[in-house]
């Protein structure tokens, strides 16, 4: 998809309302991709991201050796991939292959886009400290963009045990909330 | 809303989709809730959360002394509320008096549930190391109360400066992911 730059001060809106994302990563000539679900916006600007990423996932050893990666948000259009690299481990399949996701090369890190997603946000680890007891990572976020065209992106959320709310309508109120 | 008790193991299912939620507190005879986006599951069982908590929010003074809280998950039907409590400091206002949302008594915590929302998680405060650098506090669930009723809740997800994204549909895909 076509996308532009997107100001920092506006990620936020990306992360907040609680999409199924799917994390790239590369390191040693590997790439990998995966769904993750539990993440927060830490810091309007710059975009600060935490995540966690369990020892268990293959991914968890592309992130701590490059130290960076990719937020890549898809929509209900490929939910059939983004169940499917949920289902699957990088440890013996080549998820982009085997799923059908385009890898991109992005701006600023080595990791890939997903050229199916609708934003991307290129990532690099700023703090590790929570990693040992939560597996959990503090990102900043370097370079952000998104197709213009998505105005009401159809964002996945995730329920569990393969359930998944679709993202409906939209709602104005009369907020001084950023 | 009447509820029912809700096994700890199913908490995340709740907070990973990334609802808007009204945070609660109580200390020294006072008590204040919170419109709050930045969370996220940190562990299933038992379950802990994440989330920000800026020292220039009322509730967070009466979080650090009471070192309990409580998450509580609006719909829709009560999205102008949800607006309200976050256009408002509880510092100068009583906000469940001003926005008509009725405290009642909570199981194992001292903070009120909101009777409006579908669902109420009694917590606690387990972690403070990440307050002092992002404002981040980790919270253990000790009760969770849901509406049985709610069989797909109408949650509403930030988007930014006063929009708001309502829960659309809900697909079922074959998970593997929990």
């Amino acid at each position: 998809m076509p996308k532009k730059s997107l100001p920092l001060s506006r990620v936020y809106a990306l992360i907040e309302p609680g999409p199924v994302v799917l994390l790239t990563t590369a390191a040693s000539g590997q790439s990998n991709v995966m769904a993750m679900s539990w993440h927060s916006m830490l810091e309007f600007e710059p975009p600060l991201i935490g995540c966690v990423v369990s020892n268990r996932n293959h991914s968890y050893g592309l992130l701590r050796k490059s130290r960076e990666c990719a937020i890549n948000i898809p929509t209900a259009d490929i939910a059939d991939k983004v169940v499917g690299c949920g289902n699957t481990t990088g440890a013996r399949t080549d998820k982009f292959k085997k799923f059908g996701l385009t890898p991109v090369p992005a701006a600023v890190v080595n990791a890939p886009l997903i050229e199916e997603c609708y934003a991307s946000l290129e990532c690099r680890i700023v703090d590790t400290s929570m990693v040992s007891k939560y597996a959990f990572f503090v990102l900043e976020v370097l370079k952000a963009r998104v197709d213009p065209r998505a105005k009401h992106p159809r964002t996945i959320h995730h329920l569990g045990y393969g359930s998944f709310m679709v993202a409906g309508e939209t709602i104005k109120l009369r907020s001084k909330m950023r």
